[in-house]
C-alpha cells in the first residue's frame, strides 16, 4: 500500500491521524473543501489554504468534460493546473454523472452518457475513471461505484451494491500502484444494515488504502444517516483512513467523527455562502435577513476570517442583496474557515480526550442559535 | 479651499502633483477603480490596494438606491461601510440617473425618477445630491450636471450646459467646507468649442477645488475627445487638479495625461474582467479565445499580479469559459493592476522629463500586439 496512515489519538470512536500523501500531509479528522472545476468556487487557492484545508476535492466528470483530463495532464496535473500544490482527491465521477448527465445509459461495463454542456457523448468505466484521475495526478483517487438512489428496494440496492463491488475489484486491478498515491474503495447497500456489512467484507476482501462510505447524505436524513454510520463505520479496518463522502452540515460533521469518520467533503459551506448562508459557532445565519440591514457588528465577533474582520453584518447583508462577487467570496471564505476550526476543534478535544466536552459545548452552542437582533436606532 | 494640490514635475502639458485628502494622499495622475455599489466588484479592499490604487469611486445613484446614504452614513460613512480607509471620490449621480433610472423627469430643480431596483421614486437636485454625497463622507464630491447625450445639436448643448452651470453654483452653495474635502465642478458643452470655453469662464467664476471634464467617452470617439481635451485642459486652472470623467482605454488615458489631465475613472478594467478582457503591455488580450486553451504561459510574465503568478493563459480561459468567479477576480485584479502600473510609468516619465519616451514605447508595445499563439502539441 503506498499512502502511510497512522493514528496518534483515540478518543471513544473519535481517532486523530496523519494521512502522508505525494503533495503533503492531512491531519485528521479532515474537511476538503470542493473545487469542483479546478478552483474552489470564488476563492484563491492561497485563500483556501488560509483556511487552514490541506486537501481539496476535484471532480473527475466536470473536469473530464472541461477542459479535459488530457489537457490538464499536459498542464502538469491539477496540483499545477489550479495553483494547489497540497493534496488533492478526486471522485470517480459516477455520482455526477447519474446527478448531472442527461440520457445515461448503465450496464456492466459502465455508464454511457451525455455531456450537461454541449451534449457530447462520453462513457466512463471503472478502468476510464482510474485512468482519467491517474492524468489528474490526484493524490487519492476514488474507485468507481453506482451512487445508489434513495429510497429504494432492498433487492435492487443490493444489485446496484454488488455491481459497484465488481467495479470497485475492477479499480484496483486498473490503478497503477505508486509512493504517496492511494485508493479508496466505496461501501454501498442503502439504509440495509446487511447489504452495508457485505459491501464492508467485499471492499476488505479487495483491499484498499482507505475506505469511504457512499450512497448516504442523499435524503435519507440526519438520523437515518447516523444509524448507517453506526453499523458500518465500527466494521471498518481501524489501521485505514475513513471517509464519508458528500457529508455535511457542522452537526454531521461532528456526528461523523464521533463515529470514527476521518474525512469529510461538502459542497456546503461554498454554495451556501455563494446564496448569503453563513454557518457560525451559534448555527447558521440568513445574512439576506432584513434584520441584519443596519447591524454594525461581524458576523461572529471570534472569528478571525476576512468577511468578520473589517466588514459589518449590514454590509455583508447589502452586497449579498445586490447580488456582488465580494458578497460570495467573503461568506464563501467565512464558512471555510468556520468548517475548517470546527475540524481543529474536533482534533485537539480527541488529543486531550475531550471530546465529550466538545460536542457538548458544540450543541448547546448550536442550539442557543443566532445573536440577538440589534434594536433599531 | 479645503483641498490640498500640489504639482511636483511638469513635462509639457503633463504633470505630477499630490492631492491631499482627509483620508490620505493621491499621487497624480492617478486611476480610480469604480466601486459602484460599495464595492469594486470582485476585488477585497486590500487588494485594491495592493494594486497601488489611492482612491477609489463611489456612485451615489446606486448608493442612494440601496443601501441608502442615511443608512451608509449610520455605519461611519462610505469609508467605514466598504472598509476602504483611503480617498473616496462620488459622482453626483446625475450621469446614471440618465443612463439607468426608469421615467426620468428633468427640470430647472433637478430630476425625478423611479428606481431601476425596485421602481421607487426618487428625486435629485444640486442640493440632495451635495447632502448625499455628504453623508457617504466623500472627500471629493461632484457637483450636480447634466451628462449632455452624443451626437447633440448645438443649442441643445448649450441648454444643457448652462442649467449645469446653475446647478454648479446651486452645488457649491450647499457643499460645507471642511477640511480635506472639496468639491469638483464638472465642464460640459458637448463637443463645442465655444460652448466648452464659456463653461470653464463659468465654473472658474464661481471657482472650485478640482475641474472635471465630463460628457466625454459618450460615443465621440477617441480623435474627438482628444480635439476637446486641446480645447478643455489648456484653460483649466493650472493649480487644480483637472478629472476626466469616465475615461478609458489605456490609451486614452496616456492620451489625457499629456494634455495635463490628472485623473481618471473608469469601469473598464473591472467590467471588462468579469467578460475575460485583459489589458497588457501588448495591448488587449481575450483569454475566452481558444488560442490560449493550451497555453501554459502567464497571461503576461513580466506583470507582478496573482493573475500572472501562478496560473497560465490556459487555466484562466478555463476559469472563464467555465463562468467561474475566480476567473473575474483574478482577471479584474491583473487588469486594474496594470491600469496602476501604467499610471506609475506615466508619473515616473513625467518625474524625470522623459515622456515623450514612455509614450513612445507605450504606443510600440501596445501597437506590437499580443504574444504569438504557441504551436499546439
Amino acid at each position: 500500500m503506498t499512502l502511510r496512515f497512522s493514528l496518534s489519538s483515540i478518543d471513544g470512536a473519535a481517532r486523530c491521524g496523519k494521512l502522508e500523501t505525494a503533495h503533503g500531509v492531512i491531519n485528521t479528522p479532515a474537511f476538503m473543501p470542493v473545487g469542483t472545476a479546478a478552483t474552489v468556487k470564488a476563492m484563491l487557492p492561497e485563500s483556501v489554504k488560509a483556511t487552514g484545508a490541506e486537501i481539496v476535492l476535484g471532480n473527475t466528470y466536470h473536469l473530464m468534460l472541461r477542459p479535459g483530463a488530457k489537457r490538464i495532464e499536459e498542464f502538469g496535473g491539477l496540483h499545477d493546473f489550479m495553483g494547489w500544490p497540497g493534496p488533492i482527491l478526486t471522485d470517480s465521477g459516477g455520482y455526477q454523472v447519474m446527478s448531472l448527465a442527461t440520457l445515461r445509459k448503465i450496464d456492466e461495463d459502465g455508464v454511457r452518457f451525455r455531456s450537461h454542456i454541449d451534449g457530447s457523448y462520453h462513457k466512463l468505466t471503472p478502468e476510464s475513471s482510474i485512468e482519467i484521475q491517474r492524468s489528474l495526478d490526484a493524490d487519492i483517487t476514488m474507485a468507481f461505484d453506482e451512487c445508489t438512489p434513495y429510497p429504494v428496494a432492498e433487492t435492487i440496492a443490493e444489485e446496484s451494491m454488488l455491481m459497484s463491488m465488481r467495479w470497485a475489484e475492477r479499480s484496483k486491478k486498473a490503478f497503477k500502484q505508486k509512493k504517496g498515491y492511494g485508493l479508496f474503495g466505496i461501501v454501498q447497500g442503502s439504509t440495509f444494515e446487511k447489504l452495508r456489512l457485505n459491501s464492508v467484507d467485499a471492499l476488505t476482501e479487495i483491499g484498499f488504502d482507505g475506505y469511504a462510505i457512499g450512497g448516504l447524505a442523499v435524503g435519507e436524513g440526519h438520523q437515518e444517516m447516523t444509524r448507517i454510520l453506526d453499523i458500518t463505520a465500527s466494521v471498518l479496518p481501524e489501521n485505514k483512513p475513513r471517509y464519508l463522502m458528500g457529508v455535511g452540515k457542522p452537526i454531521d460533521l461532528v456526528a461523523g467523527v464521533i463515529r470514527g469518520v476521518d474525512m469529510f467533503d461538502c459542497v456546503l459551506p461554498t454554495r451556501s455562502g455563494r446564496t448569503g448562508q453563513a454557518f457560525t459557532r451559534n448555527g447558521q445565519v440568513n445574512i439576506r435577513n432584513a434584520r441584519h440591514s443596519a447591524d454594525p457588528r461581524p458576523l461572529d465577533e471570534l472569528c478571525e476570517c476576512p468577511a468578520c474582520n473589517g466588514f459589518s453584518r449590514g454590509y455583508l447583508h447589502h452586497l449579498v442583496r445586490s447580488g456582488e462577487i465580494l458578497g460570495a467570496m467573503l461568506l464563501t471564505w467565512h464558512n471555510l474557515h468556520y468548517y475548517q476550526e470546527l475540524m481543529n476543534g474536533l482534533r485537539q478535544a480527541i488529543s486531550i480526550n475531550k471530546l465529550d466536552n466538545f460536542v457538548q459545548s458544540f450543541m448547546e452552542m448550536q442550539t442557543k442559535g443566532d445573536i440577538k437582533a440589534i434594536e433599531r436606532l
